[in-house]
Order: structure tokens, then sequence, then C-alpha cells
């Protein structure tokens, strides 16, 4: 999905100067520049100025000119030599609460040279949003959590630099994807409006910005995107998502759905776009359990009960010794004991079925994955019946958060032509379990696209492609958000929902099959 | 000449926040100055960004919006209560060589507020500008360089505003005007290409920068707009005394001079801009002989000799006792000279007429305008003949070319509606005497008009004006530059020139009936 050769790098060569025409070596460049781009505008910062005499004269007026677009306007944002064989590098941002990805890329290639990751070190003030954002009420911890993001990148942006050799001066962009709350933090915008009714960020569209304004260690001149949000709830990361996923150019209708404490769902085509968020509950993170964790070395992702002898077979990321469950994990387990019949439809217990396995104390019932002496932590990893009513709660949220949407625009899930899911958990779930469980339509497997880190792939994408960047502003404007108003009609469809797969067994024809 | 309420400030009162309507902050308040302005994207910058939410609600999304346009992209500047009854200023600066006015200016009403000027700190590196560019050869000479003018700035605007009652926070814009050199080393730009062959600066048409950025101490988010310039020789400051003028809007062709070391001339109307420089000697400033130099208190401005008995009638500025004599007393003591007899049509001393005052000392003979006793310096003041003859050359090559641009474009001086005199010179010049020594062409009194300090009434306009902005890209475009080449028939023109009034009476038949 990315383009090569984007054009964000124009080499072009200007007529030396000469006592016929003494036009000065910034407007010089730039003629040039325009005539390349058509456009009638390029801008051009102090810094970059400063040098640039000595520069044309050295390369003479032969330059590579990174460029880039900030809000429909171009600006010439950095000039190397023809002949300085080094590269014009840019990195592509997934700013998650939990974990920032980087991604360097060649400008000029569209190459991806290199990547890296690190754990948000705003966690050390608290995993997650709501905890920052109050952090953040006043002016000194605002600026606190700023620097440690701030602080973060810039030590992982040189440690990606040098270990791909590249020079931390040879970056000119950055784009940026995150939600609403990191993209406000990472400005050291105040974020408490966004939390509070009626949740008001302090702003959706963004200009580009100085890398130096910003404290980011790069080029002077470097520019940095971030992708615009729709509101307080629909961030940039879900906008760089459907660049990614390319669904708002198809004829055909598709639906994005990005889960994680809130599932984020975006349904249309390249006539329209229907936004929703929705809270799915953080039992689809992992989140739920004592022993749910996020995706990570030695944590089970996924589980086949045999329905011969119900034996376990778990297996681990690297398969390590097991220590916890992921939320693709625990939707795997979810649709193996129910076709097991270690529960039934409301998500009960079946003693008969679950054999040794069920234990009890404090008058609840638990099933035991592991048992101490077989785990990475010593202790039992079980899963109790009010894990178990959360997950269902949780899953039953999210069909109906795509039944609302599907209906609000009069489309049927059999009208999608694609089901793409985003994220580190549509890179792990099994969609065949997810719909057992009735938590996603059931269509078939060949329907559900995992794209994996779509945040960091639309954020390359703007790095690699005029297009892209050109095309996220109408995307943003042209999204309709709806409301999920929590009204009778939703609570009905909860309701049904929060069966195994649901109360209206024809919706899954392929479970009906299997259960019979 | 200046447009009242030009509107640079507007006031908007957006929709305060709903659960319908949760447009951020920033996007709601330029969503309405939008449709206030016309316009599709409004930039706004961080630093106002972050301030914006407290501000918003303390205003109750009722504010007085700056705004300013970059190169014909509006940028929201600065945000105010509408309850605030604190003014929303600019100041307009005339950045010149020698001395700096700063003007403030009300950018809702566009009244003046208040006035200041001072010298220019840079001539403690050098009275001219050659001696300056070669200071900022090397970085620290540069850096020093613009430290002294940015320095001053602050300073001096600092005790404008504080004398004015105005705080300096209220201050957004800044409109700067200056020659390309002073342009330069004010941006902190190498200047040293502009001196050199083929004389290029590093840029000629800006952006506008932030007042951060450059130093300049007011509203961290204010914007300084600087005049482009057409050429190292042909700098911001004339575009700006074209925009004073409105020679660029009429019908009629005019033309408009600004006299120095250098004679910068504008020939054209609406349709059409001519331009050119040339070396009009230093004579003109009132820098030539021993006793020349700027107009200032008991400066020699103007001088009558008795056609009867030969007395001297000299006139000092404030009426001081005289130490020296500026550029227009020249030009009138030459004509006053030339009108009793005292030097002949080729400027040389005739003795019967000169009588005791005629002196002569190493073979050089010179004429006494006061002697020691009644100067206030105890010093003779006197005009030798090496300072004649460098007068008549001046006044030769302001005359030469503008007859060259005139036959240039094949208009006559009769076809002139304005003749346009720029700056300190025009302010103080008889224009008579002007004319009887053949510098000007012999036209009625009343087609000469002083404009006074044109490149700060420019500048003033650009912050009471939007069309005024408007127009400076297009003028700029619009001129075409004549490089004034000292060939044969420019030579022969000079040398007919080198006489008074001309070598061809019936060019000034003014003169010819006053002489005869």
């Amino acid at each position: 999905m990315i383009e090569k050769n984007s054009g964000w790098v124009v080499t072009v060569k200007a007529p030396p100067p000469s006592l016929n025409d003494n036009t000065a070596d910034a407007d010089r460049l730039i003629n040039e520049v325009k005539s390349v781009l058509k456009t009638d505008y390029i801008d051009m910062d102090l810094p970059l100025l400063k040098n640039l005499p000595w520069r044309l004269r050295e390369c003479e007026y032969q330059a590579r000119c990174v460029c880039f677009k900030d809000r429909g306007r171009w600006k010439l944002v950095g000039v190397k030599n023809v002949n300085d064989s080094s590269v014009c590098a840019g990195i592509a941002i997934d700013l998650g609460t939990t974990r920032v990805v980087l991604r360097l890329v060649n400008l000029e290639t569209g190459d991806v040279i290199n990547e890296s990751a690190f754990d948000n070190p705003q966690i050390e003030i608290g995993p997650d949003i709501l905890e920052r954002v109050h952090f953040a009420d006043h002016a000194a911890g605002l600026k606190k959590i700023n620097r440690l993001i701030i602080d973060g990148l810039n030590e992982h942006i040189a440690g990606l630099c040098e270990k791909s050799g590249v020079n931390i001066q040879d970056v000119f962009l950055l784009a940026v994807s995150g939600n609403t709350s990191m993209t406000h933090l990472f400005l050291g915008l105040p974020p408490n409006q966004i939390i509070r009714e009626p949740y008001i960020p302090v702003v959706n569209t963004f200009n580009t910005f100085s890398a130096k304004d910003l404290g980011i260690q790069i080029n002077d001149t470097a520019r940095i995107f971030i992708f615009p949000n729709v509101g307080s709830y629909f961030g940039g990361d879900l906008i760089s998502g459907i660049i990614y996923s390319g669904l708002h150019v198809q004829d055909e209708i598709s639906i994005l759905v990005d889960v994680g404490t809130n599932a984020e769902v975006v349904l249309g085509n390249k006539d329209w776009l229907v936004a929703c968020a929705g809270a799915a509950g953080p039992a689809l993170e992992g989140g739920v359990s004592e022993i749910g964790m996020t995706a990570k070395p030695g944590v089970i992702d996924r589980m086949i009960i045999d329905p011969e002898d119900g034996t376990f077979d778990l297996h681990t990321i690297d398969e390590l010794p097991p220590k916890g469950i992921c939320g693709s994990g625990m939707i795997d387990m979810m649709a193996q004991l129910f076709l097991s019949g270690m529960v039934d439809i409301r998500g009960r217990f079946v003693a008969s079925k679950c054999g040794d396995r069920l234990k009890e104390s404090d008058g609840i019932r638990r099933i035991v994955l592991v048992p101490s002496d077989a785990s990475a932590t010593g202790r039992e990893l079980s899963i109790s019946q009010v894990d178990i009513d959360s997950l269902i709660r949780s899953k039953a949220a999210m069909y109906t958060i795509l039944e609302t949407i599907a209906r609000y625009v009069g489309v049927t899930f059999d009208d999608l032509s694609t089901f793409y899911i985003a994220g580190t958990f549509g890179s792990f779930i099994n969609p065949g379990s997810a719909i057992t469980i009735g938590m996603i339509p059931d269509l078939s497997e060949d329907t559900y696209q995992s794209l994996g880190n779509s945040s960091l792939g639309g954020a390359t994408m703007i790095l690699t492609s005029r297009k892209a960047l050109d095309a996220v502003e109408g995307i943003r404007d042209r999204i309709t958000y709806l409301e999920l108003n929590v009204n009778q009609a939703f609570m009905n469809r909860f309701s049904a929902a929060k069966f195994l797969p649901h109360t209206d067994p024809s919706l899954f024809p392929s479970v009906k099959r299997m259960v019979l």
C-alpha cells in the first residue's frame, strides 16, 4: 500500500546567478521547485535561509529539496547537495498509550530503513489515559508529562538513527499518529477538556509544527505532521488506519475496527464514511482478569480444547512457559469453552463438562488453565465466572456497536466487502473464535483482514505518498461521527448480544452448524 | 492614505461547545473567523493553541482575533477577550541605515498611537552599509551586528510602549521596511553576496516571521512582515514608498525618487512600473564636504543670496548657530550661487562676483558661508571648488538617471502627473533650487510632492490596510528593474548634465527666464 518515490524530495537545477539574473538565492531555488510542484507559493523558514547561500554555491545550484505540504501549502524543508549520498529520511511514529513505535523511512525511495519501539514513558504517570490527563491538569504536570514523551522520542530517534547509520540531521519529516489525548500531550496542549463534558479537544486539525519548536532533536528545519482528530474519542490514529486500509477509496463498503478499551469503528467507502466509538470493555485488551495482559512473550494467545477428552492445548507467544493471557487468547478460550460445552450459551460454567478444572473459592467459580506448577509465575492461571461475564459484556458491546452503525447507514453485514481489524489485537485474533462467541458478524473468514499496526502504516504512507497526505483532510471532513446514545434500542440489542453467540442463532449460521 | 479599520482584527462569536457540537476549541474559533474572512485555511501557531482553552472559556467564545496574511495565507496571530479594553497594537518600523523610526499603531482603528526614533546601533560597526556587510562576513560578526539591531529594537519598542501605556504583550504585528542589506542584518542572514558581483541577496520575497524566532520581545505569537526586495540595490523600503505614494494605483504616470548615496527611482502607473538605482554621489546627503552633514539642529538647510548686494541669508534648523550644511542646504546654496552669478554655468567661482568671500589655499578656491567667529564650531564654514564639482557630478548623475529611465519607457518629463520625493531629503528640499541647478526636471512646482518618511508611511499602511498588504507582492513582481549600464549614451547625457542647469538651456525654460 506504500507508493514508492512519492516525491517529497525534488531534485532541481537552478540557473547560477549572473549580472543578467541576480534573483536572490532563495527565490531562485524556489522558482525551480515551484515549477516542478506546480504551485504558486512555497514557504521557507529562517534557519534554512541562513545556510542557503553557501549550500547553493557548494552544490552549484543543483539541489535535492525536501518539500512538504502544510494543509495544502508547500514548504521547503531541507536542501541537500545532489552529490551528497546521504539519505533524506523521515520517521513514522505510532504514538500509542502503551507502546511507541518508530519507523525510519527513506523519503526518496519510500523504503523502510529500520524500526524500533519503546514503552511510552508516560506509563510512569499512569498506565491509562485518564490518569495522565488528570496529572496534566496543572501546568507543571503537563510540562512533565510532555517532557517524558519528548525525551523518550529523542532518545529512541537517536538510537534508531544510530543503529541505521543515519545522521539525525538527515531526518526532515515526522508523521505522528496517536489518539487525541496522546497527541495533546505530545504537543504540550492542555488535555483536561477532553475528558470533561462536553469533551472538547484544544484542536482537531493541526498545522505542521517545527521539530525545533516541539523540542524534537532532528534537523532544525524538519516539520512534524500530526494526523487530525475527529473528536475527543476518535483520534488521528484512526484516520491513519483508514488511509492505510484504503477503505476511503474503494467502491465497495468496508468496515474498519480498532479494538481496545474503546472500540473504534469506521464504515464506508469512497463516497461516505461513518464512524463511532464506544466502550467495549478492557476484556478485549487482556485487561480484565488477574492474569490478563497485553500480548508479549509467555502470554497465551491461542488455545484449543480437545472436543473428545477436554484437554487444553495452550499456545504461548515465543512458546515460553505461560504467565498470562492476552485478548486474542481470551477470545479463543471463550470460543473453545463454548464449543466444548464447558460454558453454556449464557457463559455459565457447566460443571459436568469442566471436570477437575473447575474450582470455587469465596463462592466464585473458576476454570484452571494452567496449574501453579506449570506456570511461569508459580501461581495458578485461571479464569473466573466474573472474568467470563466481563468478556461477554465486552463482546456484546462490540457486536452492538457494529450492529448500530450498520443499521444507522442501512447496510447489512453481508454488504461488507472487507472487515478490517486494526492493531496488535487484529494481528493475533482468530476471526473464527471471535465469530463463535458472537463478537463479530458471521462472515466468511476471508472477509476479515488484519491490518497489523495500521496507525504506523498510515503514518508511513504520509512519508511516502503525496496522495496519502492530500487525502487526510478530506477523510477527516467526510467522516460523519455517530454519537452512540445508550438508549432503549441500543440496550435491547446489547442484551440480545450477551449470549453465545447471540439470542438469535440464525445470525451465526456457521456457529450453529458447529454446536449442533 | 491610511485606510482606517482595515480589519486585521476580527471580532467573532463562536457557539459554545455542547454534546451536540464538540468541535475542538481551535477549529471552533477558526471556523467563525474563516467565514468572516472568506478563506479556506487559517494557520495557527503552537503558543496560541496552548492558551486557547482557558482564553475562550474566559471570554465565553466571543473574541477579538488578530489575523494577518502570510503571502496570501491567513494566520491567527492573537486572541483577546471582547471585553478586554486593551489595544491590539502593531509597530511600523523604518529600518534605516542611520536612523530607525518606530510608529505604534492601533490595529483596530488604524490610529497612530505614538512614535519614537533612535540611531541605528549598527553605526558603532560602521556608518555605511559596506563596512557593516564586511563585518558580517564571519558568523560571529553577523551575530553581533544582528544583536545590535535586535537589542536596539527591543529597547526602543519597550520604551515606546511604556510611554504610550501599551503592554508589549499587546503588540501582535510588526511591519519592517528597510533596504536589502538592513533587512538581511535584521534577520541574521549573511549579506556578503549582496555586495559582490553578481550581487545576490539571500532572499527577496519573505514569509512572515515569528517575533519570538527573531528575538523581538513583543507577544510570543506576533508576526513580523518585511517588505520584499527587488534586488540588492532596490530594497523593500522602496516598495513601501510606492505603496505609500499610491503611484501603483494611478492612471497617470508618476515618478518616485528616493535620494541618498544611491538614487532610487520608480516610474510608472497602475499598469506598469520601471525602477532603477544609481550612484548619485554623497553630495546630496550632505556627505560631500568637510561641513556637510545630515539634517539636524544647527545645520544650514536653506539659503538666499541677495541679488543686489550679495549678502548671504542663511537659515539653520531650529535657528541655532550654524555648524554645517545638509543636502537641501547645498542645493539651495548652489542655486543661489548660480543665480547671483558667483558661479558660472560650469560651476566655477566668478571672482568678480564673489568678493571677499572667495578665499584660496593650497591652490583650491573656496567660498566662505560663515566666518569662524559666527559658527557654532568656532571654525569657518566654507565650500570649496572641489565640493561644488562633486555636487555638480551628483546632480548630473541624478538628472541622467531620470532622463535614462524616462527614455527607456518612452515618456517625457511633461507626461508626469506627480514627481514624488521621498525621505528626509524630500522633506527639506526646495524643488525650485533643485530645478535651478538642473538636478530635477523643470516642471511646475506643484508637480513635486514631498512624501516625508514614505518607508515608515508604507509600513504603517501594512498595519492598517489589507489592500496595502495584498498589493505588495503584485508591485514587487510588476517592477521591471532597469540595470543602468554606464555606456556611451549614458556618459553623453551625463556630460551634458554637468552644467548649470544643463548644456541645453531649453530644457529648463524657467531657469533660463531667471538667469537672463
